[in-house]
């Protein structure tokens, strides 16, 4: 499986669709997105910090045993760090797979593990 | 909920993603990609057809149904009709919600309907 892992303190911008083989069926992507209200608090953003090289390292291996479970042919990975205003993105997923459940069931469980165990946390000021 | 439904002879074009609330917090996008291979047979692409009245009138009750069971704010759903060659979208489903669960929840439940009883029919040539 392919595997990308990019942190950034840039507005996260959604790269174009490439596609690795003949055989891709799904293409299934996911925009996490500052809400306003957290616990009943507006907030106007919220400020993410990584300690990256071990958050990829994680990362990799979560995605990794994920595959296991539900094959998939490439995922790509970007978590943006600092202040992120409420309506922007703090992450991005993409996961490519010849099969649609396969996709999803990655995903799914590749955003349970990123907030498990992944050294990314957010605080609200 | 906010639903939109769209049928195109076009190649599909992903929308620009446009926020309905600062309570947002997952944007879900699946493109439905023509694979090469279908049942060992090595394809140039797929020919879709819709009964568009009907597949509309379907997938929006289905959609109805599902924001019952799956909390969502809006969903957009683009079905490409004629000839899709290999490695270009047939189709293409975008659910915004406050939560992920919910939006993946929806986003399997509608592509599961899409398939059972909705007017839209490929065939290989």
């Amino acid at each position: 499986m392919e595997i990308a892992i990019h942190f950034t303190p840039e507005a996260i911008v959604v790269p174009p669709l490439d596609l690795p083989s003949r055989e891709i069926g799904a293409a299934v992507e996911f925009l996490g997105i500052v809400r306003e209200l957290e616990n009943g608090e507006a907030l106007g953003g919220l400020h993410y910090e990584a300690y990256e090289p071990m958050a990829r390292k994680v990362m990799a291996r979560h995605f990794e045993e994920l595959a296991g479970l539900h094959p998939c042919a490439a995922v790509l990975f970007i978590h943006r760090t600092g202040w992120v205003p409420v309506g922007e993105a703090s992450m991005f997923l993409r996961v490519l797979a010849s099969h649609r459940k396969e996709a999803l069931a990655f995903m799914d469980g590749a955003i349970d593990r990123l907030k498990q165990d992944v050294p990314v946390w957010k605080r609200i000021r």
